[in-house]
């Protein structure tokens, strides 16, 4: 294990990760922002890793229950460590188990919301490394985009909301999976590391049993022509200042 | 009829428009220049109004066959009559039919081409218009999305392209309606009316039977900050300059 520990950047959270595993970045502060939008009491994440999502939500948002659910054993371990050192046992609960699994430990439509940044690649193509911890972070592999997008519209009750951030070059396949779950997508937003360049991340908000219309929000765009970090997203990790932000700027 | 005469910008192409139908805008343009990215023989423009896009497409590709179907007798025959009186009988056929009478008049597989400015809007849904004719140019009422996508399904031979310009809110609908089709979506782009603005209109490129991964383009923006065409918009109006051009720039 090559354990890190950072400053999130989101209020006092202190985020402990395993650089063997998968650290987080800008995409998971994209995701729980993107999901911030909208007012929720129960969230799920899917595939959390280190919890990273479920912590800076509970920043962000006041989501009062948020449950993140693991395969891997040490990444859960790594997540629960990471809830208890930051005081917030009461409200993330870490679940080490295969989405797969989830109808074992809740209920059907018992959540109102829930985030998931799914491995980007399908199935091995693609995949140069061995080490499986890896390759599951990265590749479709023990979970498919089809897997989590099921286990979200169990989990959701009708109208409840489906976040993920994932790969333009899959967007024909996410939303195939995600009408054929139920999970209707209604917002999309691409992301673009410079402003006249193509999106190398897009973000979605689906909602379960919603009605047929996309709203397609202007590009969210990462960095100014200088290679700074844009105004937007400068404020997206500054959002939490006033809880007391300090490190990873 | 309200008839009106229009140099369109591409070659020496004139057009004469009736303005009881549907006049031809930027839509039209934008997508016969995004088709004439790749070189094509034999082409089928579905629901070809005026057959402003076989037009264009006459100048600024070297198709050397062009079948524009129209299902209203009236547009047809103003079709018919722009081909005439630009002297393009040799390469533009219109036909007069509907879509879903398309396997009467073409074999399957006989396209390499297939170009589409379906009805925006689905079912009757928004519509505030009772005049037919306008009705079936804008909304999903004679043909629906899906009857559009299968017409080219069954004209494009393997690997052959299919290029649509519709709404983004519709897009979920598209990818849905192009899978199940055997057009896989390869190509996207969406088209802002100014940076930083959410798109109003996107792009697609799909192929029969291609693979399943997307390509994304940077956004078309119509227009600069100071409300005139874009450099790039300017640039596609101007592409067929060599040939002649005059009139609506």
């Amino acid at each position: 294990m090559g354990l890190r520990i950072d400053d999130t950047g989101f209020g006092s959270i202190r985020l402990t990760q395993d650089t063997d595993y998968f650290c987080y970045g800008t995409d998971a502060v994209l995701l729980a922002d993107f999901a911030a939008r909208n007012r929720h009491v129960r969230a799920a994440d899917l595939g959390t890793n280190n919890a990273v999502i479920p912590l800076i939500m509970s920043v962000i948002t006041e989501i009062e229950f948020f449950a993140g659910i693991e395969l891997h054993r040490e990444a859960a371990a790594l997540a629960e460590r990471n809830v208890r050192e930051n005081g917030l046992e009461g409200r993330i609960r870490i679940v080490n188990c295969d989405i797969l699994d989830v109808p074992e430990h809740f209920e059907a439509a018992s959540f109102d919301a829930v985030t998931a940044n799914p491995p980007y690649f399908p199935g091995y193509a693609g995949s140069g490394n061995d080490r499986l911890s890896f390759h599951t972070a990265r590749h479709e592999t023990t979970a498919a985009l089809d897997d989590f997008v099921r286990c979200a519209a169990f989990l959701l009750r009708p109208r409840g909301a489906f976040y993920m951030i994932h790969r333009p070059e899959r967007l024909v396949d996410i939303f195939v999976s995600c009408r054929n779950a139920g999970l209707e997508p209604k917002v999309m937003r691409f992301v673009c590391p410079r402003t006249g360049e193509p999106p190398n991340m897009v973000l979605l908000e689906c909602r379960r049993k919603g009605g047929r219309e996309l709203k397609v929000l202007p590009a969210l765009i990462v960095r100014s022509g200088d290679g700074s970090r844009s105004e937007e997203l400068e404020k997206i990790y500054r959002q939490a200042d006033s809880g007391g932000i300090h490190g990873l700027r």
